[in-house]
Parts: C-alpha cells; structure tokens; sequence
C-alpha cells in the first residue's frame, strides 16, 4: 500500500510560474506522504497548437533547454518520490511530441511515453481540436518498472482504445496511468466510465 | 430505427407457467411496436444447479421434449418479431448448457449461444454458485444475421470478457445482446459499467 497524488494544476502562459507551481504541488504531495505523484498533460504551457512548439522541450538535450524536464527530474530525487510527470510538448528533430516523462525515485528518467491516439475533434460550436495539425503520434508501449510497481503509461486519449490497456496488463502492469486535459463536451461521457471499465477488465 | 422490448419475468417452479407468463409479455411488447424482443437468462425454470437438468430441454429433437423452445419460434412467427430468447438449459448428449436461442421473424432458428463464460463464484457469507457442476462451457461465438441487423450473443458473464464483444465488433456486429441474471453482491458494479464499456469501446 502507497498514497498516490493526482495534482490538478491552473496553467498559465507563464512557462515559469507554471513549473513553479508544479514543483510547489509535488513537494506539498510528498510532504503528505505520497509516494507516487502524477501531474496533467501539457502542464508547462496552454493547451494549443500555437503553443506546443514555443512550450516544447528538448528531453534529449536536457539541462537548459528541458526546464520542466530537469524540474521533475531534480524534485523526484530530492523527494526520492516516483513520478508520472503529465505531460510536455517534446521537440525531437523536426517532429513534436505530447510525451510523458517517468522518473524513478533517483530522479532518474525511466521512460517516456509519446500520446499514440492524437485528438482530433470537430463538433461544430462545441469544440474543435486537431492535434495532428502540429503533433506526430508516438509508436510505442511503454511500461515502467518503478519503486510502486510496474506502470503503464497512456495520455489522455489514449485511455479511449481498450487494446493499449490490454496489453499493459498482459505485460504485467499493475497499474495504469493516463494524464489528461480530457475537454468537457466529451470527457463527462468518457473520463470516468473508461477508467472504470480499463480497471475492471483488467483488473489492474 | 427500431423499438427493443427487455422482457424481466419472475420466475417460478412451474414450468407452464413460466413459459405462458413469458409468451405472454412478447405478445404485449410485440402489441407495444417492439421488433426486437429480449428474455432473461434460464427464464423457463429457477436458477439451480439442482433445476437445470430437471427443466432441461432438448433442442435439436424440438416439439414435445422442448416446449419453451417450441413456444418462443411459435409466437416469434405469429408476431413476426425477431426474438433472443434469454436462455433455458439444453440438453445435448450428456452435457447441459446454458443456451440462447434467437428466432426470426419467420419463426426459425437463426443462431444458438452456449454460455463461454461459466460463474463459479464464492463470497461467504454473500453468494456461492458453481454453474460449472451441471452445465458444460460453449466453446463458440454467435453472430446472427436478422431483420433488425447483425447481433453479437452472450449470456450474462459473458460481458465481463471484452475480447468477446471486440471479436463481434470486428466481425461487424451492429448490436451486442447479453440476457443476463446477474446477481446482486456483484451485479450492481459490473452490470451497467460493463454495457455502457462494451458499448463505448465497440461503438455498438
């Protein structure tokens, strides 16, 4: 048994205060016990196709051209907490991705998710969102063994596609964890019923 | 578009009566416009181990030795609905299962499932059944082509695997019937999470 700590965060524009915040929420998770801690999607900047290139880190590179990445980095050793760090706009050659970080409670990276299922919506004067105008679709599972178990990771849509949730669970994992910025004209129908049924039938 | 009637019957020792009581609510669902009419799970008789070979029937010989068989294909043609007839226990050589039958609206039989999924279950002090001492597992899936569109069969338990309702989305189902007696100890949080999932999942 472990706490567990799902922060909700208020994103700015202010890159900054944004990772601020974070790191504000992640040691006040820690400092109640949670061993393992979870940011949203796309934490470190707005939710736009106009922003994810200008938010977009270089994970690769790291130190000053990965701000929120050396953040999550340094605060789940200092806390020697694991961390599901949400997700950011990662920049790898030419191609942007919206990619979840895992650290390990050494602060170590010890795996990185690219959202395979990008959004694209169109219900006209509701909500209209084409993540593939800027995105490139990851390829790629990706569980990690951690201090809490083994984790696998999906983001946000991700959650839709009951093969993914599948084969984590027939890898092994214990547990799932999808961050989200799931919007309001289609998450209320979602959101919970497919986390519940992705628990239930596979009892992870 | 089409009406769907869910016929719930309360179930007796006598068989008669069951199978008058059940003619009776098709007849008044088909008087209501349904085309399509639903039974629960072992309808003809009560749900035992000791009562499933006692109200057996055996439905490849029909007339006589299968009266509830005999019934559902009789008011299917007469009210020309395409009716899923719950399940009753058939006999078939040595073995019991627990089968669905669907009639069209010509009074045939288009398709029969034999329940996969058996419940053994055991939670002291609130529920313990073993099917599998009497009844013998369905190796098979059952699609049925009919007036109302191609339907995906299973019984009760069966909707707790989704690989069988990933299976009839895949092989083009429009509609996934589960006729089910689901219990109340687990029942209330898997029933309607599991329909509303397969659903949503298999957009069927």
């Amino acid at each position: 048994q472990f706490k567990v700590a799902l922060c909700q965060l208020s994103v700015t524009a202010d890159k900054a205060r944004n990772i601020a915040r974070a790191r504000a929420a992640i040691e006040s998770a820690a400092a109640d016990g949670a061993k393992l801690v979870l940011l949203p999607e796309i934490w470190n900047g707005p939710y736009s196709n106009d922003s994810f290139p200008e938010y977009a880190e270089d994970i690769e590179a790291g130190g000053d051209a990965a701000p929120s990445f050396s953040m999550m980095s340094d605060v789940a050793r200092s806390l020697q907490i694991t961390l599901v760090g949400g997700s950011i706009s990662e920049r790898s050659g030419n191609s942007l991705y919206n990619t979840c970080c895992v650290f390990g409670s050494d602060g170590k990276l010890k795996g990185k998710h690219r959202k395979v299922h990008l959004f694209d919506i169109d219900i006209p004067g509701k909500i209209t969102f084409q993540e593939s105008k800027t995105l490139t679709a990851g390829q790629d599972l990706t569980i990690v063994d951690t201090d809490v178990g083994r984790i696998g990771i999906g983001i946000c849509y991700d959650i839709r596609f009951q093969e993914l949730a599948m084969l984590y669970a027939a890898r092994g994992a214990h547990l799932l964890c999808y961050p989200g910025a799931f919007n309001m004209t289609t998450g209320p129908l979602h959101w919970e019923l497919l986390q519940r049924a992705r628990a239930a039938d596979n009892q992870v």
